[in-house]
């Protein structure tokens, strides 16, 4: 078998990564009730102000602040109530010193009063309110404009959509959005052994894993998944899968765990484009080959689940969220301390799967090969290269697994 | 306006809610591809050993362990290699004393062998390989088995569907699993005032905001919005609308900003079901009710963009999340200095939103009218009911927004 060149560390690997790839640029329209998420492709412009006229913002009496000047418990000041004004509606007439009218928080101010004061404070008599304190003028008043101003940026190009900027496109009537298109990434599996789910298995085959795995992984690191099936360990059905595949963005391809596949793979990577990587100083996942096919990143995965999936956390989260212009994943760490002695002599920096309980980290890391390493796992710990043992009962971070 | 009977604390709240809601039980069918983050609503059990049958777990020769003992550098065991194993395929002989068979990371383990010597310490010379080291019975084999065994639980009832767990579930060849359905909630926006995007505004109108926020915060927390528009405010109307909304599995009504809507809506909850708290001392938000309507949980959220989604975060989220079955959110905190003196003499528990920068907090709350004070928030921090300052430079612990 062809041997690997140069193992690299994992830190080289992803910085390899890192300036081999860029951002989407393709963008698409999509309606705001859709939007949780994603990344703005195009400034959005308040073409008006928020609100757009002067507005109360409680429930009380609009009324001019002058009226109400001196106003104390022992001396309300005495205001007649001339209308009534309903959300939504405008009060037609302009009110003059001594009248006051009724509001609802987000009423209009009507013509001539320049303040409210909240029902509380009020007491109704009849056709009219007393008063028991002074407000100043513009009290309790939601200017035009005070939210946002016409003409400012009101979410930026670049931002990823919250409930709160998707709040600030709605309140400026927008319906829809530029965003960057979710990157498209092709999911290959190859291995003769390998068969659907749901089929029938003949001695010596097992069920395809790793396209699920690899799928979910794209699917919730904000990119679309496009399964292309199992292909053959067979060069030419490999080379037209690996064509068709970039058409895509990002090709994701694991296993050829049969002899002679992983040559197979790297000669094609190197005859269809340029390999930039084979082989990374991490277990699991060694194998691992990166390369760039027609401008489009192309991962050669290890075929075992755990390694595939393993890698898929390591280097597949950290390229699809930068493709996808997502903010770097900040998994979450926890302190632990180990529940067993764990020794590795790999020569290599070790990912190993552990689960938490009552603040102690068990390793759950069976073999490479075995997809429970994962299944079972609520976080790993990573063992440096120059570390072998570490002691039971010894404090490790562990990152958590989403 | 109706008196709120009594403000009850966030803490109270919370119970509240936490005692008058259920997880889901509806139960559906998807495609594993589609299944990341779903609940699942069965066990699934194995039906069959993975792997089915004992492999090899490297590259290398199958042997039987014994033909390898006292082998060394200096004097290497010779044996005669009978048959290259593909994956997929079986090695259709029995393999006797002195021989050996090429075998594949994943090939099944001939008849007769009981081990594998990584192709690494090994030579081949014509039809013969040279073993430079013993090897123990078992060694790089993976067991029929090891992984999961027939009749094991591979994934539980009620976990959540992680790329390891799907993993699993794809190894035992299931392409379908039985999930629980994601709750429906109905989004209702309430107000005369308030008009759809994408229509033009009359004086006096604004854009419907919190349909969005809320939308977003439903489907980012396991839930499916089913937004049933702007509902006029009248009793009719309204009454009717809830009904239809009770379809679904949680109501969210927003808004009624105008006098008299806040009533009506305390009235038709009480009329059609039960009220189970009006009015929490929370700022902004305070005048929040909640209840039952045909065992649905009801939310009647303030008007007032900001009030609305404060609340969300506070309330909403925690009750979709126990009903959809989601783990509790876990939001990060950091620790900032505060950018600037805060002073909050409301007697009620503030929610005080802010942005970050250089570990400096600054506010950004504006008014409870202004969705910038969400949309520019990169967090926020809760003052308690008896604190009404926080001096600048102060620590303060901030809950991060997603």
């Amino acid at each position: 078998m062809k041997p690997f060149r140069r193992l690299i560390s994992k830190a080289e690997a992803l910085d390899i990564i890192k300036t081999s790839i860029t951002p989407i640029e393709r963008v698409e329209s999509i309606l705001l009730e859709d939007s949780y998420g994603r990344i703005l492709a195009e400034d959005v412009i308040a073409a008006f102000n928020v609100p757009p006229f002067d507005r109360s913002a409680m429930d009380g009496y609009a009324l001019k602040a002058q009226d109400t000047y001196g106003a104390s418990n022992f001396s309300p000041k005495k205001l007649k109530l001339v209308g009534v004004e309903h959300a939504g509606e405008c009060f037609e007439g302009e009110l003059v010193s001594g009248e006051c009218v009724q509001v609802a928080t987000g009423s209009p101010m009507p013509r001539g009063a320049d303040a409210v004061i909240m029902a509380e404070d009020t007491k109704k008599i009849y056709d009219c309110i007393e008063v028991y304190h002074p407000v100043y003028p513009g009290a309790n008043v939601s200017f035009k404009g005070e939210d946002i101003r016409k003409g400012d940026i009101a979410v930026q190009k670049g931002e990823q959509l919250s409930p709160g900027k998707i709040g600030a496109v709605a309140a400026l009537g927008i319906g829809c959005v530029k965003v960057f298109a979710k990157p498209l990434v092709s999911i290959i599996s190859t291995g003769s052994e390998v068969k659907p789910l749901e089929s029938t298995l003949e001695p010596g085959e097992i069920y395809d894993i790793n396209s699920y795995t690899l799928m979910s992984i794209v699917s919730s690191n904000g990119c679309i998944p496009k399964n292309e099936g199992i292909i053959p360990d067979d060069h030419e059905a490999i080379r037209k899968a690996l064509r068709r595949a970039t058409q895509n963005d990002v090709i994701v391809i694991s296993g050829g765990s049969s002899v002679g596949v992983k040559d197979l793979l790297y000669d094609l990577v190197e005859e269809m484009g340029e390999v930039k990587f084979h082989g990374v100083q991490v277990k699991p996942g060694k194998p691992t080959l990166f390369g760039i096919i027609n401008e489009k990143p192309i991962f050669c995965m290890p075929g075992n689940p755990t390694s595939c999936l393993s890698n898929a956390y390591i280097f597949l989260i950290p390229t699809l969220r930068k493709i996808a212009r997502l903010p770097e994943a900040e998994p979450k760490t926890v302190k632990a301390k180990m529940g067993a002695r764990v020794v590795a002599s790999s020569g290599r920096e070790q990912v190993l799967t552990v689960k938490i309980e009552k603040g102690i980290a068990y390793p759950v890391f069976k073999k490479s090969g075995t997809i429970t390493s994962m299944t079972n796992a609520e976080g790993y710990i990573v063992l440096p290269i120059n570390i072998d043992t570490i002691e039971e009962g010894e404090e490790v971070e562990v990152t958590l697994l989403e």
